[in-house]
């Protein structure tokens, strides 16, 4: 196994060690099982209270299951869900939405992985006719899968578009704690316009746990029941509130997103003046999009892990972590200007 | 919180602790998500291994999404799945099967939660007709819901009936260590005749892990799009495969199902001589069923944490784990007695 | 191709020849198509008068489709059907109630195919528990599946128990016309407790018509979404429509559902004397159970139309139609006397 | 009633008088139920012989309906289908693909409604990435919903490519009849690349049939079983095969088509002269699609019925039908001559 640290996704890190002592802790006496226990509790008083959710918090194991349970909170069986056609729900989730919920999503390209009122206006021309799955939840991605960042504006005039309008508002939060630390905002600032959101715990630092958190309380009554059919109920929840503990435990989740996000940021600005390396997108969270000589990508992947993301463009992501490390940045960088260097030299 | 071991659950229990120590130890370096790391490729071959699976072992989260997964291997869409009333696909997944499988589960009364031949062939008279779903798998469990378990007589009957009725197998195996353990056999002993199964490891003393076992190397390839689709595919999948490791490791798995199964005997031959007290079902794994007197229930429950399982006939459910000490059984043992002898003489 | 009356299913007739002249009646302009024509607007209205049904009256075109669409507009997806074993939703629709509802049905086993409070009762102790498919609407079915009705108290009883246990009531009359005849009641009676009810054109001699009927206002604004979705949205509705305009008319569905079920009666009068042959039901409708000598089914059936219902109990199903003849039930009635008086004697 | 021509939609019309009188003819006899009938056999067998199709062809209600089975004969659940963003199983099926397929579509924007292998190869970078769902039905209409048609190489070339690919290749063929007319070739031809494809009788005069036809003989033991499961058996099938049987009598189907056809050729050239009226796509079957002045739709549609098919782009469609003549084409365009003209002159 090769030790380098990997550029390739945030959930290539383990997990924080205050996250395996937290596991080890809870680890005691016996106690009742599906989340009637003091740990579970806790962590999901604390979310509610951070978040300022009035439907709860409930725990479970991936970032698809908790967009599968959030979102099947608000939609009715023909009503459709608009996304970004980069959204992890659209992309990345082998059509769990398709087959798990049994609804349309109805994508919209966009530029950066972000969806506006005028974007989401290009898929409400359908409202009232019974041969279209009816558009009633927008789903945003917070931060998106191109590693940019809604601000609170945005968020505002989404929010309020959607209200206007009789659409729900559905956030996948996978890597919220980036977003909070980018933004430099609560918890409760990023949600208070969405009616169910997912926190990731996973990518923060957590050895596997997501919250959906739930803000309107007439919502609630329905996520005992559909987590458990969904397949998500812990019958050892404890385990897998305690790692929500240890991460809200002195804002641990918040140090360690800024930790990859100010990692990120210094591969960003050490790119910036190597020749050939264009960065495509802004960076505002743990993620690096570059472009660069397809012969330096294949170089570089011998040594390194990460993704290409978009093959005919030379895109490149490069994903940092709450563990990675200046001196990891700053070796990647250096091979990374050794290899644009030495083959721009030789061409 | 109670300090008192709990008869309610297997899953009340924490976990090993030689579990959480391989958690800790398998914390270090950056690894591939998805699987594709070292401890899930050691474990599942351990598990194809001990199984003689030619498919794979492949894990999940719970035992629901273990059911699922693996019935989903074995169904077309208008097949049914033959199971005892009593089963957990039909009675504790809150309708998983239906909505996320879509299949029809064929029901059948049994004394015992066990299934035979004759039973299922109660369920084989609609083949052909349109009209009707087709029976395709037959579902038993191995520990059974009520704590019985299927000799490798009984298993072999089953697998030659199916086989000779062109019927597939399908085995929950959430207690299967306890079935190794009570029958004295391999875990390969009572996968041969199975298409697909589950084995357990919450209940055998994991954080949280179960393993989808493919006996069939024709059923692998869907096994990993149906495990992402159904919200199953863990990201940091190495925390999964390193339960199953420790579990693995020097036979931990077989000797927590031992130490729970004699937990379970001794307080069986404990009640045995108590007035009022009466077993309902053989003991043949971690479950005692007991009936007594409805008011010795509900003081027993003041000081004890166990459930009822058929309150109008007073049956309750004792169940044992791998943490269960013999001075929890005796000092259990010690208060029914009290209790029962006390009442008895009271009235 | 056999001319004689078939006794198999009141299917296997024909078409009413006014049915049949009022879709040549409707075939003249061109019409807007999915239900937007006058022959769509009269027959709506025209149910939803007869019935007092707030709510409206939708075409579909099978009776499994009808089922299907009434009870998507009542369940949440880990909410359950409970209903009698024999049900056609449970045991005639290839599963379609788990595959496109996603719902668990919850049977009970009756004497005569209806249910009452008590057995409605031994279904309802999960609720609030996550674990388990809550029951959330009771289905019977008018006349049942038994050819037995529920009285009009049993259905105020019925009615009366929903509305105080928060179930809702969904009725499954593919033969609604012949309990209205039985009954001597009003289609509004039979639909006085339900929440939604499906009215059966097809086996009452329409061509293929089916009527969803809600009686509740606040349950409409689904229908058209639901309907088209599940693949039952007429292009060409006035087609439909027109034939149960035709069935409406002078009150023709009244007086065929009276000729089949006086068919019954007769029928049913008829082999009351014969030896050997046993009514097995009361006769409510237009069908008579009847058990006799397996042999004799075995000659019958050379000649007749009919089908085996329950064979280790030599029960079989005799129906009858709107075209049913007193000659038809004197002829078959012949036949049955002949072939169980002469087996009889030869024993 | 407006008694004027429709030009919105060819389900406006209603059916050919042999399709209705076929009807009549089939009220015969007691016949059995669900298609065991002559009718049934002898349209099915003539379908069969007339596509080459060693599978069976197999009728239900609606084109959504032969899609949705259509589909699920050839799809696992983690399986998506490759269309023309402008589908009707995209646009118009209220989500029926993803609710009861549970399946993903995998659009693709086109010009002009037609996939070829370079657009369906944009598809297919995800494959064996179990994130993703995994293509594996082309599904293509003939006619498409702009009007235009796949020519007998462009289907050759789509059947190789998908056959190099190991894609099946489905064919919406709602209008079928219009491409046979449009291409001069046979059903055979059309459906010689196909593996399951639909053929449409109610837009080319029937009252409400489709057929669904099945090419390859391993694909047919499924169909009984889904059909019914889907809602779509009929029980007095013979009223659906009685349909198809007049439409095959004498090629009354062709003639249908032809007519519908021709007419629409006759409106493209009438409307080819007029000012600021231009035709969008080319005219291939039995619609028109042409850009006009929107007060100049506003206008006509006081008149006539017709759709907006894009209203930022002023494009309306004009549908023609079996039953339209030279007279309602030559009123129209006398209306529209007029009407833009004078709008015309104004200016």
């Amino acid at each position: 196994m090769d030790q380098r640290k990997s550029f390739g996704s945030d959930n290539h890190a383990g997990a924080h060690e205050a996250v395996v002592r937290a596991l080890a802790q809870a680890n005691t006496a016996d106690v009742p099982g599906y989340g009637d226990d003091p740990w579970t509790g806790r962590a999901a008083a604390a979310l509610s209270t951070a978040f300022g959710a009035r439907g709860g918090a409930y725990f479970v194991f991936t970032g698809t299951a908790a967009n599968i349970l959030g979102l099947s909170l608000l939609l009715r069986p023909y009503e459709g869900v608009i996304c970004a056609e980069t959204a992890h729900i659209n992309v990345d989730e082998c059509g769990a939405p398709e087959r798990i919920l049994g609804s349309k999503l109805l994508t919209v390209a966009t530029p950066d992985g972000k969806l506006t009122p005028e974007l989401i206006g290009t898929r409400l021309g359908d409202r009232g006719d019974e041969h279209r799955a009816q558009p009633r939840v927008v789903a945003i991605s917070q931060v998106t899968e191109l590693g940019t960042c809604y601000s609170l504006e945005e968020l505002k005039s989404l929010g309020e578009f959607c209200r206007a309008e009789g659409l729900r508002l559905y956030l996948d939060g996978a890597r919220l704690a980036n977003a909070a630390d980018h933004l430099g905002c609560s918890l409760a600032d990023l949600a208070s316009w969405a009616d169910v959101l997912s926190f990731g715990g996973t990518k923060n630092g957590a050895v596997g746990a997501e919250a959906v958190v739930v803000m309107a309380e007439d919502l609630a009554a329905d996520v005992p029941f559909l987590r458990k059919q969904q397949a998500q109920l812990a019958s050892k929840m404890r385990f897998l509130a305690a790692q929500f503990e240890a991460l809200l435990d002195g804002g641990l989740w918040l140090r360690n997103a800024g930790q990859a996000n100010a990692m990120a940021v210094r591969l960003a600005e050490g790119v910036a003046g190597i020749p050939g390396v264009h960065l495509w997108q802004p960076v505002e969270s743990n993620a690096v999009f570059a472009s660069l000589d397809p012969a330096h990508i294949e170089r570089l992947q011998r040594d390194w892990h990460f993704y290409i993301w978009d093959a005919p463009a030379h895109v490149v992501r490069w994903m940092t972590a709450f563990n990675t490390t200046e001196a990891d940045v700053d070796a990647f960088l250096a091979d990374i200007r050794r290899t644009a260097g030495g083959r721009a030299a030789g061409k």
